[in-house]
Order: C-alpha cells, then structure tokens, then sequence
C-alpha cells in the first residue's frame, strides 16, 4: 500500500456474463430459438439448443444445423438473419417474465461498495442486453456485447475487451457464467473461470469446461465471495 | 431354449419415463410451472424448478418451497391443488408445440418388433399422459400414471407397478429417464439405470444417480440398444 512493491496491480475484477448468470432468461431464449428454428423447418430437440445457447449466433446457428443436415451444409448469412429475426420475436413475447437472478442487484452494489471493478460481456447483441440490463436496476460502467467485438464467445474478444474497457488486466480477472461457453472463452483470454448453475448446466459440465469453483447462482456466489480471493470490509448498518 | 435351465425368465424388459424421455416437454413444463409459482406468489429461479420435475407433485411443490420459505412451512393440499391447476393452464397454452423426440416411435416399434416388453411410467396424471402419448403413434400396452399408484418418483412404486402389469421381473428391467428422480426410482425398484440426456440434465448428473449408461436420446438409445444387452434380429425391408 503506497509503496511499489514490483508486482504490479493484482486487484481481481469480475467479468460477468448476462443471460443465465444475472438475469433469469436462459429458457426462454431457448424456447424462442425452438419455436423459430421449426418455423424456418429446423426440427432440433430443446435440450441440443440449451447446451449451445450463449454461444456467437453464427456458430450457435450452424452447430445446431450440424445436427440435422446430414450433408454438412450451413446456413447463408440471410438465412441466419431470418432466424435471428424470427427468434427476436418469439423471445420479444415472453421477456415480460424474465426477471433478475437472486442476488445479482445485491452482488454488483457489493462491488461496487469494495470497489471492485466488474463488468458484463454478452454473446447477445446491444438492443436486447440493455433491455435486460434494466432488470438489475444497477447501470454497468463496461456493457460489452457482440456488436462491438469481431467473435463471441467461446472466442476470447468479449472478455479481452470488457478487462480492456474497464482498465484491468485480463489475468487478474474472474468471468463470471452459466455456460461452457463462458468458460472456454475465459480459458482462451487467460482469466479464471466460475461457473454459476442459473442457467440449467451440470455443475460437472462447467468444471470440465475449466470453472475452478462452481456456486448456484449470484445470491450463492456473493455469499461466498471469498473464495474468490476477495476482500470485503464489513458492511456497516 | 425350451430346456428348462433353472434359470428361470432372465429377459429384459425396458420401462420408460415419459417427459423429457419419451416427448420433448421438459422445457415446456418448467416454464409453466414457473408462471404458475409465480402467479401464487412464490418466485424461484428457472433452474431449481428444472431440477427438480418429474419429482410427485407434492414432493415437488414442497421441495421447492424449501428455497423461498426460510421457516419450514409446507403448502396445504389446497394451495398444491392451485398450484396444479395453474400449471395445467399455462401448459396447455404451449402443448400444442409439443412434439416426440427423435427416435421415440422407432425405439417402441423396434421393441415390439423384438417381443422385448416395454411400459411407460410418469409421475404425471393420466389425463396429461394420455394426451402426449398420442405424439408417439405407438399405443403401449401399459401406461402407468400417478392416478393409478400411491407415491410417483423418486418412490419406486410406478416403476414396480408398470413391471408387474407387464408381467415381467423388476430385477430384469431396465428404467429408461431423462432425470435423477427416474434414477433413484430406478434404484430403489432394483431396477437397472439408463439416462437420457433429451431432459437437459447433465450425463454426470445422472451417473451419480445410478445411471449405468448414458444416451442422447431414444435415437442415440436405439442405435446402441445392444450395449444395454437386448438382442435384435436383422431387420428385413
């Protein structure tokens, strides 16, 4: 403290990411995507969109189509389109249920009352991340969506440029996500990994996927906050 | 063969789950079961309803209970009788966008082709059974629903009721389901377990709840239905 002891800034931030992990909407994302691939005639099982949900929209597309088109092809960027589309509005007629996870509000005001930077780094698009945003009633200082990076996730942009953003180094910051998604693109972009179960995973699938500690959603987490390494002053009144 | 070996019937027989393992209506489920616990006031995240379906209706309502209500109080079997009703409401808004998964007809058909028994057995009422039944186009011989036994899973009744309308030995069966409830079931019967991932469980999760093996869904099953030891002729045509 005040003297340069030679290692540099090692404060943790936490990368967070938004679907599945602070806000509760992971199944009707994937009901939405249901409902829009069998409208473009895609006939997938539910479970196989689960898994691949939060993935970037063009591998999530084509990874889904991988199961039903024997012959490997993929979609053309306007079939993608459409199918965005088509799920925007399936998605748009069930986000009034979507509600906040228990503990995320309370979690983020506890960083910010630390002052340990956070940050939130999304696979969805702009438009629809401050729309849920707004359900957490706290305004993010970095909001990184995939409308600022050239590949979501499991690439490593959306995290590098959240750690970026908000003046951090990557290697001293947790993500923070429900999906192995979350977790590769944490591993590529050299952070550490916690896995949260809100979204509907195993909690051995995140693990795998590189999550050293595994909680059940953000209430879960911010009860446990030191096993993360961080310090927190006692909250007064 | 036609010797008696003293051996007595050692056949298998295949007893299947019916949501999520059977028919894709897991995710449809949670949802309703989410509005209508909302509806009454209990608000619980998506995940932990997921977790625990397939469970007996009065298990289920209370266990989930046990994470919003911090003084150990239970619902009343009014409140339970509600709480149905509205989940019956909001899930036939969307059963029409129900359908089976993949392989289920064929998996059925198969095994009828083969002599090999086989029963459904759901922790759901009959009327609901009845309904999603027809998606597989196949009739079974036996059905067995909560109506008809006086504990659903995890108690092992419905497994031991549908192996005894069947006629065959429980020792001999093998409990086909999407969730660790079947699993349990499956145990406590004396049953052996199999797993289907179609019910967006993870395959360690349902391992560790006694799964032997572990498939995708009646597809994946049916295409290494010899490694559950059920022998099958060639197919002609």
């Amino acid at each position: 403290m005040g003297v340069d002891s030679g290692l540099g800034d090692l404060r943790p931030a936490l990368l967070f990411d938004l679907d599945g992990t602070l806000v509760d909407s992971v199944y009707q994302h994937v009901l939405a995507w249901h409902r829009a691939l069998e409208t473009a005639g895609i006939d997938l099982s539910i479970w196989r969109i689960h898994r691949r949900i939060g993935m970037s929209g063009g591998l999530f597309a084509n990874a889904l189509l991988r199961e039903v088109r024997r012959d490997g092809s993929s979609l053309d960027s306007g079939e993608v389109a459409r199918l965005r589309e088509l799920h925007r509005g399936y998605y748009a007629e069930v986000i009034g249920r979507v509600r906040a996870l228990p503990g995320a509000r309370d979690l983020l005001l506890r960083l910010d009352h630390e002052q340990v930077p956070w940050a939130i780094a999304t696979s969805g698009n702009r438009d629809g991340a401050e729309t849920v945003v707004r359900l957490l009633d706290v305004v993010p200082k970095v909001l990184v969506t995939r409308d600022e990076v050239p590949f979501a996730k499991p690439d490593p942009h959306l995290f590098l440029a959240a750690a970026h953003q908000l003046g951090v180094d990557i290697t001293q910051s947790i993500v923070v996500g429900d999906s192995i998604w979350d977790m590769l693109a944490a591993q590529r972009a050299r952070a550490l990994g916690v896995g949260l179960l809100s979204g509907g995973y195993g909690a051995e699938e995140l693990e795998r996927a590189g999550a050293f500690l595994v909680y059940q959603d953000p209430a879960d987490l911010l009860a446990h906050i030191d096993e993360l390494g961080i310090r927190m002053t006692a909250l007064s009144g």
